[in-house]
């Protein structure tokens, strides 16, 4: 299916270099003859979203909107983690500076993955809470392996899912499901989760993810792009609209929560069990 | 199950005289164990919604929020209905005062349920119509008994279900299904009911109804309160702000609205029909 | 069924005269003992929208509305097509004039169509792309023969379905479907249509669809009108006042889109495309 793979080629010897930097934490694929990449998220072991890894995913999407990419299958390197949302190390005890630079850089990325111009497909390979529920849901189609979950659990750390993330459920799965699912801070099983539409199909392995995948950018290649572009971003405009017209209100909503010290400590809690499992 | 019952003891001697004064209407019985309380609606023969009823169920409400209720079941003491619904007779040519002062505690006491912190179940052990269904709709969960009837049929009476009405119907079963039940005035099954998602569980019998109930409760108890009630209130703003930012609006037109001829010609209609079957 | 079938008739010389000008467009009967009309789409070979077309529906509408229709079934003369959508000569090099006109045309019969005061029911006796999917998605319920397509393919004619469009489909099978089924502009069989909620029912033949599309009429009959109507325009409201609030705004918009070099080429494209098919 890659005849031809090639790593992205950067215009200017300053992005090369901010690039380069990246590959670390992503590789990305293109098809020359498709126009289709693949962007694997590469920070192990979990693919927690800290703020150099959103850092590499935002440059990447720029890249590839400049670059007229055709089409986008978001993955990941791990064999059981699709991603395990942001880095919780990102907003135990961070300084004011730190955690608005940290929040303002998931809205940027989230920003760009969610309007992208062209097609955007979630192969969940892997468990995917939280944080990369939220970057699954911002694709146009999800396709996932068996028996991994995924959920906006957020509910459970004791912390609250925001009103973007609220929206991109409630887009996939509807009203009454995402109310349900996000007061409950529910993990579904990949069954559950195609069975309520918040994946749109199965795959049997990892292979089977990938063709899949391919298959769904397959029939949007054939589209006019113009058309595709603007029908796609009049459906999302609401729920992208609601978040630009008050980043700096979200960033000090979710900076200022953060820094509370129930919190804090729920945070501190969950980082002393996830030790205790190491 | 409920080991300890206890009934509710208040702070106030005025308050323990108010409330004494509704357990007439309202049994509430709190399981100090796990903080959960049953309310059950006790004014034969049907639980009609009138002043008073509304008034004892509003001021329960609060009395359970102050209390820290950890949970709460909503049921009747009627063999065979939840809630029959608004009382025609609080519609039946009524001073304009009374009307006013009607609606108004039916705005309350919804506010009071929709967004309380606690969680909320609706055991449906009986028909329920109307009014009935927005005070399950208003729940957060929904289990109901076998062969019994459930739907806002409004447009049947001649009337018309309030915009919030309609908004709690869509958006627990969508805005295509709310349309067209709205609409005709439907009245579901219980396994129709099911079916649509209107309940989100079917009972075998009133045992497995409660045990069901608090099942659900159950799931909710671990959950961290403080993040259970921002998302909960965050889904449900929307829907509750547009009925606040205009409760004067709402009972202005809805009183308005009652006093029509034509509205209170088909509420004698229907008030004679009753008579006729008694 | 149609024991008494009558071609409407007219209060006044002048609008006998519009009337009778239409039937070639229009077919009109009316069952004086049910007060149901069936309007007949009648515009060899595919009953493609053009300005006629539409000025003769909304002049149908009108009257019915003032004749006080009890319920109206759209459907077609045609045996394999309830309507091709709007007519592309319409939009391939028009006046500036000619396109706005055309274009508050369509505004015009698609608002007196979506808040008509009598129950509509799209019986849909053939395929139904684009803006033909708009009409019977307009209509409170839909019945369809089998083996037909039908759906809101205009991404595939590279010309983006109009906010209202979008509104419309969102409404009857949700956002996520709706999304998904715009992007691609995806045409559904008969069968899945009835599967994700885009039709209500399916026909056997073009008998059983009347007897369906008269079922549900029957089913709304029997309402109180004036409720029935207050209930429709209210969860009707939003999406409406959404395009009457901006007819200008929209009428601006699409005809500057129609008249967009890229466009006008794909119109091109598709009209020679045809032309060797035929």
């Amino acid at each position: 299916m890659f005849v031809l793979r090639q790593c992205l080629t950067l215009g200017t010897k300053s992005s090369i270099r901010n690039f380069s930097a990246s590959t670390n934490l992503i590789n990305v694929t293109v098809n020359e003859d498709t126009g289709v990449a693949i962007m694997e998220l590469n920070r192990p072991p979990v693919n927690s979203l800290n703020y150099e890894l959103l850092e590499a995913m935002h440059r990447t999407l720029v890249k590839l909107e400049n670059d007229r990419c055709r089409g986008m299958i978001l993955t990941s390197t791990s064999p059981t983690m699709f991603s395990a949302g942001l880095d919780i190390l990102e907003m135990y005890k961070p300084t004011v500076d730190k955690a608005r630079k940290f929040w303002g850089m998931l809205q940027n990325t989230w920003i760009k993955l969610y309007s992208s111009p062209y097609p955007t497909v979630a192969a969940i390979n892997g468990h995917s809470p939280a944080g990369g529920c939220l970057l699954a849901l911002s694709c146009e189609y999800r396709v996932m392996v068996p028996k991994k979950m995924i959920g906006l659990n957020e509910t459970k750390l004791g912390i609250v899912a925001p009103q973007w993330f609220q929206d991109c459920m409630k887009n996939v799965i509807g009203v009454r499901q995402a109310e349900k699912a996000l007061i409950a801070g529910t993990m579904f099983s990949s069954e559950q989760a195609a069975q309520i539409g918040l994946v749109d199909e199965l795959a049997t392995d990892r292979e089977d993810l990938l063709k899949k995948a391919h298959n769904f950018l397959d029939g949007q290649l054939g589209l006019p792009p113009h058309s595709r572009e603007a029908i796609k971003l009049s459906f999302r405009k609401e729920t992208l609209s609601r978040l630009v017209s008050g980043l700096e209100a979200d960033i000090n909503y979710s900076v200022d929560f953060i820094l509370r010290p129930e919190v804090q400590s729920n945070l501190e809690m969950f980082l002393s069990r996830k030790k205790q499992y190491k």
